[in-house]
């Protein structure tokens, strides 16, 4: 999964989660498949602005999703269906994974 | 350029600057050399804390830097040489990037 272009702004200050990770080998299919409905929910829950996600070709990932408040972030993390792909994502797909959930400060973009 | 471990975390608070960008299809070479000289010529400024680097295939890309303050962001930003490398960005690379100042608050790893 691959976000071609940068999400427009909205004008902050709102939130960013920036989930980088690592792949195991195991499962591509199974986890291209959770990935893509992740993002599909995601982008239903209260508060999503939107979100970009890369991944190398080495396994590392980057994805930053962006919402409006903390409460958002708290809700989506605690969805009953995210819960359980987060589960599958520390057993079995992610040989590491760091979280951060920061505050936006200022946004620009260009050229 | 690719890194492929996520960066240990400080304790929050400090702050993450998120580049997003897609390239555009000049100057590969030259771009990959800037690319690299930015990230060690970064490593080396006061309040650097670490970065986290993903190009996907398709030309889309996230780099997320860590700072101690923005005072360290804002003196990273006016670097001389970096200033230059920015300008070449706009004017060749980047088809479109966009850039969040953010205050990390929480941070957390696994699995």
């Amino acid at each position: 999964m691959s976000h071609p272009d940068p999400v427009p702004h909205p004008v902050p200050p709102y939130y960013a989660v920036v989930f980088s990770s690592r792949r195991t080998d195991a499962d591509a299919e199974a986890y291209q498949e959770a990935a893509e409905r992740m993002v599909a929910l995601a982008a239903d829950q209260p508060g999503f602005l939107g979100v970009e996600s890369v991944r190398g070709a080495d396994g590392s990932g980057i994805t930053v999703s962006y919402w409006r408040d903390p409460e958002s972030i708290a809700a989506w993390r605690s969805h009953a269906e995210h819960v359980l792909v987060q589960r599958q994502g520390r057993e079995r797909w992610y040989q590491r994974y760091a979280v951060r959930v920061a505050r936006v400060e200022r946004a620009y973009d260009g050229p």
